[in-house]
């Protein structure tokens, strides 16, 4: 057989599997998966998408399995604009791209952005597949910290001015503002504020990537970034994957008409277009009211779940680890004394201790954070979620002391 | 509004947009479409995919809408593997990657093997969605003619030679031996194996894009490269597009295990996976025979819109239009007389004519071919077809007779 990493190019070099892809194996069998960010599937409104489906095969017949436009089926573009519009997003129909899920809409604004070499500012850590998505076309990551109030904008501002006085500029900021992932935060409103004022002076965009508000659980959620963007610097990401079902694979940027076109040109040499049948479901789940229906439904599950999880860990973790309070979404962060090391962990905890977690280090753009890991309060049940938060515990604890005691021969 | 043009990639300028997309946009309205390889839809199989998406959503439940592997569900590798082996591929699951239509396998395929500056042979003219896949990797493209039994082997070994004597290497070959697009030709058996051992000898890879053999019309089908290659050197491509239906958004790539994991990994920052309930449709028809019941139907569809094209060509082109008798597919391509470019005339058709086809620059490597065009056989009405050739038929007559007078003021 043909020796093949002889012919593999520079970039595949560059790809890095996915922990929580890998992790995402383990479910299912004796493991308890805290792993990805995989939704409630109790959550899915099967019945109505049972009947939707049904009805769209009988009215619209072959054109629901036929091709369809690149940009996505023009009525959902314009029913994504009037859901966007509710929430606050001026959109009409031609500001709306639908993607094959959020990933290929990164996957697309970095093709068409990113030059290697370009700085790109992030909130540090980040969701993971943003940066698979960006590493392939070789930015320079920029992570920004935060705390409790979201992105540090004084840091950020901070490393504006470092970057300008060595006569380089920050082409764009990759955030999450609202639940972010993986740490649950929420950027308050005058963070907000303050940091689309950053973008106006030092003059870079923003891509701001959305799965998660619609579970905002503490109280009225600040706006997002796009609804305050006056000069349209502001390329919205958000998907279907949370609030009706992941495996429809749809997703949808807002942004520009301008950017909207460079984007779907993009597209056609990637997927061509979105599954058709999934834009018809999602057309007639927005057109019905389901999406609006299931959000005070999923923020009831999830709340429930989040508030057990914390609860789980209060119980169980031993002293000296620390964990956010996520304000929604579905993730918390957490981070064990520095002696731990969660990513040479991860082996013993799916053998041994039989529970599942993604390493912090995958979303630090620097790859530090292996005292770190995100665990998810999506997916098992209740039971089993205590039981895994008790299991990890459990892991933690005796390498803790283990690290703690000299090693002696 | 910010000017977005400040902030595009070098490689945003390499984007170009698919004119067949474009030309998409013009069916359904009073143009006859030539254009796009869409599918007749009455070729779908409606009745039976009602019952299969009906009784997968109450069997598989929750699972047809939640996230599944990057690599494709499982068992449906496994279904696909067994479908390539009744074809002549041996293959297992492991040999299987599961993708968001060919297109992505193309994408991926293109992410994983092509540097700048790699030379990468290719049929000429080809398919333009491979040219869209692979331009933005930046390779230089070296287009190898084609006669009626495929391509010029002759040609290429020559290539071949020049290229190394200027100590300069090919990586590999994309080809469409089968019913190729545009031309609808097929390579004999005795091209294949002359390839095969031009493959191994020169050391390269070759990407077999195979959506259409399914529509071979001309009596036995020749081998795939994929079958009859020893060393692994071929990664096989097919979709599920033309035989079940494109709105699935469902390919496939069959290759050794080593480029599939290789090519599962640049997936996850691409689409992380293929759409979930797409995917289970695909594998009910597989089970149930219904792939294999469709394909004798659809031969015989398609042999009747080739053969009413060729007579409608026959019928009504000017002295001096040549077109090729495709194998099957679903594709003619015409070569008017050199004065006739067939790019400016095609606002003219779109207008005047009413009537949409490809022109044939699109598919050429070297922007050569202004007097080619690609016609589609595949989805207009049998009348509506004839009517069109017709329309293009007078357009092009005139425009020769046109051009082929002097110009007095």
């Amino acid at each position: 057989m043909v020796e093949i990493d002889r012919y593999l190019s520079a970039r595949a070099g560059l790809l890095k599997a996915s922990q929580v892809r890998e992790l995402l194996k383990w479910i299912g069998k004796d493991v308890i998966s805290l792993g990805g960010g995989v939704p409630d599937p109790a959550s899915f409104p099967m019945g109505e998408i049972k009947l939707i489906v049904a009805e769209i095969l009988e009215e619209k017949g072959a054109a629901a399995l036929q091709y369809a436009p690149t940009e996505g089926i023009d009525e959902l573009r314009g029913e994504i604009a009037r859901f966007m519009t509710k929430r606050g997003l001026k959109a009409k129909a031609e500001n709306v791209l639908v993607t094959s899920g959020s990933q290929e809409a990164l996957e697309l604004i970095a093709r068409v952005f990113i030059d290697p070499g370009d700085l790109i500012v992030s909130e540090n850590p980040t969701y993971l597949g943003a940066l698979q998505a960006f590493n392939v076309y070789e930015p320079r990551m920029v992570g920004i910290p935060m705390d409790e109030e979201g992105l540090r904008v004084d840091a950020l501002e901070r490393e504006l001015r470092r970057i300008e006085s060595v006569s380089e500029r920050v082409k764009l900021a990759y955030l999450i503002p609202t639940c972010q992932n993986p740490t649950g935060r929420t950027a308050s409103l005058e963070r907000r504020k303050t940091l689309l004022e950053l973008v106006e002076v030092h003059d870079f965009l923003v891509v701001e990537d959305d799965p998660y508000s619609y579970f905002y659980l503490d109280g009225v959620e600040p706006p997002s970034l796009k609804s305050m963007d006056a000069s349209g610097r502001v390329i919205y990401v958000s998907t279907v994957s949370k609030i009706l079902a992941p495996g429809l694979r749809i997703g949808w940027v807002v942004a520009e008409e301008e950017i909207i076109e460079k984007l779907a040109i993009a597209k056609q040499g990637v997927t061509l277009q979105p599954p058709t049948l999934s834009m018809y479901v999602l057309l007639e789940a927005l057109k019905r009211g389901l999406v609006d229906r299931q959000i005070p439904k999923l923020k009831e599950i999830y709340r429930v779940r989040r508030d057990t999880m914390l609860e789980a860990l209060e119980t169980y973790m031993p002293v000296g680890v620390k964990w956010t309070r996520p304000s929604g979404g579905m993730f918390v962060w957490i981070e064990t004394p520095e002696s731990v090391d969660m990513d040479e962990l991860l082996p013993i905890a799916l053998t041994e201790y039989k529970v599942a977690y993604v390493p912090g280090s995958s979303f630090h753009v620097d790859g530090s954070g292996r005292n770190t890991a995100r665990l998810s309060f999506s997916y098992p049940p209740l039971n089993a979620m205590r039981e895994g938060v008790a299991r990890l515990a459990k892991l933690i604890a005796e390498r803790a002391a283990l690290r703690a005691e000299p090693v002696r021969n």
